[in-house]
């Protein structure tokens, strides 16, 4: 099993054009079917040190984990709509019962730091299609598995999913 | 000459709602006749430390200024072309004649930090509209009135025009 081809899209490369199209990056859904991600701009595959870009597309009825992250996050909504879910109780035990904040297409909304948030498609007719900016790249998100279970007790998903195979060594060619 | 309603649109204030509807942003051209610029989520609107979006539109042969700064920036090109001017000779004393990078809509490209640059509308038949991305807002760059200009003579334009009014402190109300 030779992670080669994978492991070189993970580098800055010297032979990477400047400018991109944004429809022939890199998509996928990293194991997770309803989403489609493509890294626009990002630490592990381009070299970005401070921000990362993404593009993604959520289908009905599906989202984000419920997480944490102490990085700055801006999503900017194109199309569809959906509601983000929000617990800005980080300084009781655990994130207990969300704010509901519905959004649309050409809205914006930005995640207030190391707050648990979930991202969701509420449209049964529509896929979701956002851009997220992140600061600090690459990201760390803490991940519950509802919004009862205690900060302490979250855990850390890193590298996140689109990371992931960056972080894995290439297998040598035997000889 | 009262400034105090502009400056109340430069705090981060309790009254802003967290999902924000793009086209009620404010949007001006801020003394720049072929511009059009909305901050998405910004350091002196909105409060971000990290990372601060932007959403412009330039008009048919216009761009920016010729400049350079030290933080990072992605552009995300939603509609129209365009020309990507860069210099990459950052290590002479001046800009140098730069490289010609064009662009096209659904296109992306990053900045090299303290690289010269400039973007431009190239195309005499639309309009150039893309979002922009920097880090450690707010933007402190510096401005060459030509690729000739020695680095140590460009002007720090800080703040950048749309946070000029930001930092200007409000007319006391006289009684
Ligand atoms: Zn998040
Ligand atoms: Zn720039």
């Amino acid at each position: 099993f030779c992670l080669k081809s994978e492991a070189s899209n993970c580098q800055p490369s010297e032979g990477v054009p400047l400018v991109k199209s944004i429809d022939e990056l890199p998509q996928d859904n990293y194991g997770i079917p309803a989403l489609s991600h493509i890294t626009i701009a990002g630490s592990l595959l381009h070299g970005m040190k401070e921000v990362e870009v993404w593009l993604e597309t959520i289908a009905p009825g599906s989202g984000t984990p419920i997480h944490r992250h102490s990085c700055e996050e801006v999503f900017v909504v194109l199309k569809g709509s959906g509601t983000l879910y929000l617990a800005t109780n980080s300084h009781l035990e655990y994130p207990g019962q969300p704010q509901e904040f519905p959004f649309f297409a050409n809205s914006t909304f930005h995640i207030p730091v190391n707050d648990a948030h979930q991202v969701w498609n509420t449209n049964q007719d529509e896929d979701l299609h956002f851009l997220v900016i992140i600061s600090r790249p690459p990201i760390k998100a803490f991940i519950y598995n509802d919004w009862f279970m205690p900060h302490t007790a979250a855990n850390l998903k890193f590298p996140i999913f689109w990371d992931e195979q960056c972080f894995q060594t290439p297998a040598k060619d035997e000889l």
